[in-house]
């Protein structure tokens, strides 16, 4: 019997933490939307790290460096995590380091699955036909925020619950992954009013990142999965 | 600012815990509306205890004893955690002691906060009324299933939150107060069939407590709230 559960926040992950199941790492404003982006703009690797420390000794060996607290791009780093700082063709064929707040976290938290896969608006499509064919147990793990629960990484596991849910592949949903999937549908015809007042809309509106926003809802789509390979990303070949 | 929070799931409760504030406990499927159906049937005094042993102590002691696991009563107690139980006469006065899989949890978990109170559908409408009273912060704390996110106890804390949110009280209503409001939305035209493929409905149906489902979720109303003082639940006087 196949399971499709969502941990709401990492710290329910540990309830669903299996090393038989596919981890989609969410982390919708913005660490997940920029890593594919990046993807799809080139790059070849990136090794999410969880601590700043780690992310400056990288940063000392010569690697790029995108790294963000709290919503702003760390001073010193090379990016931040704005998916606009990753596009263009100044990372083709480069390996960068990459450390958030809340994903990269996330990222690291499910490495003993069976494997963690990075899901975002960019690449929804390809992660939902992916997942389809794994014929797997499956955990959407939202990045949230602080271990708090957040709205926008909750509505995209809704919208992969509401593509999964109906094709009788799972015959376990979760009420987490029930949960989600009606705050998709309460947000589906017009997710960036929906997330007007949520507090990370909030926050980024003092940080003044509308233009991220809309980029992160709305993005230009890719097939490409990364995925966790020995603890740095890659394309995941299919 | 007062603040609006709502721990989906008794793990979530630490990130929202204070002393100053005050805290609904919610086990919709049916400690918390068994509990206020009781006081409501005149009983005097309900001791929640969280483990089984402690329960048994008191039995021996010789106080009634209202124990349920995994949807089930336990064998020797006098009632499980069914409203039906609590109903009539026999309890009027009465100092009982009750223990269940989530509910009596939850409660002792909140013990350290300004004051908890006892929510259900029975007493939404004393909930909400007092809460707006009282000008303090309020954590409506979800008692779920074993520590994971249920529909049901989210979709009440989401009926709290949607009398809440809009008179101007609360300044700061946390994503997962909007996320159960949603949640409530999707239910409130008719929570039975909402609920119908939920995990505890699914546990529920075996044990054939659609009478009890029903009466949770439509059950007579009650003034009464009840409230932890010094380890034992009364009657909240106003």
């Amino acid at each position: 019997m196949l399971k499709l559960d969502v941990a709401l926040t990492p710290r329910l992950y540990s309830l669903y933490e299996h090393p038989d199941s596919i981890v989609v790492a969410i982390d919708i404003l913005r660490a997940t939307t920029a890593i594919c982006t990046a993807f799809e703009h080139g790059v070849s690797e990136m090794i999410p790290v969880a601590s700043l420390d780690e992310a400056w000794d990288y940063k000392k060996k010569g690697y790029l460096l995108g790294a963000e607290r709290n919503g702003e791009k760390i001073e010193g780093a090379d990016f931040g995590n704005s998916p606009y700082d990753y596009m263009g063709d100044h990372l083709k064929g480069k390996t960068t380091v990459i450390t958030t707040t809340n994903g990269t976290r996330a990222i690291e938290m499910a490495k003993s699955s069976h494997q963690v896969i990075i899901g975002s608006f960019v690449n929804i499509d390809a992660i939902v036909e992916y997942l389809i064919q794994q014929n797997r147990n499956v955990v959407l793990l939202c990045a949230g925020w602080k271990e708090k629960f957040n709205l926008e990484d909750s509505m995209f596991a809704g919208a992969v619950v509401n593509r999964l849910a109906d094709i009788d592949l799972f015959e376990d949903v979760s009420d987490a992954a029930l949960n989600a999937r009606y705050l998709y549908m309460s947000a589906m015809e017009d997710p960036f009013k929906f997330l007007r007042n949520s507090s990370h809309r909030k926050r980024m509106q003092k940080l003044n990142l509308k233009e991220d926003i809309r980029y992160c809802l709305n993005p230009e789509p890719s097939q490409i999965i990364p995925v966790l390979k020995e603890g740095s990303l890659v394309q995941l070949s299919r």
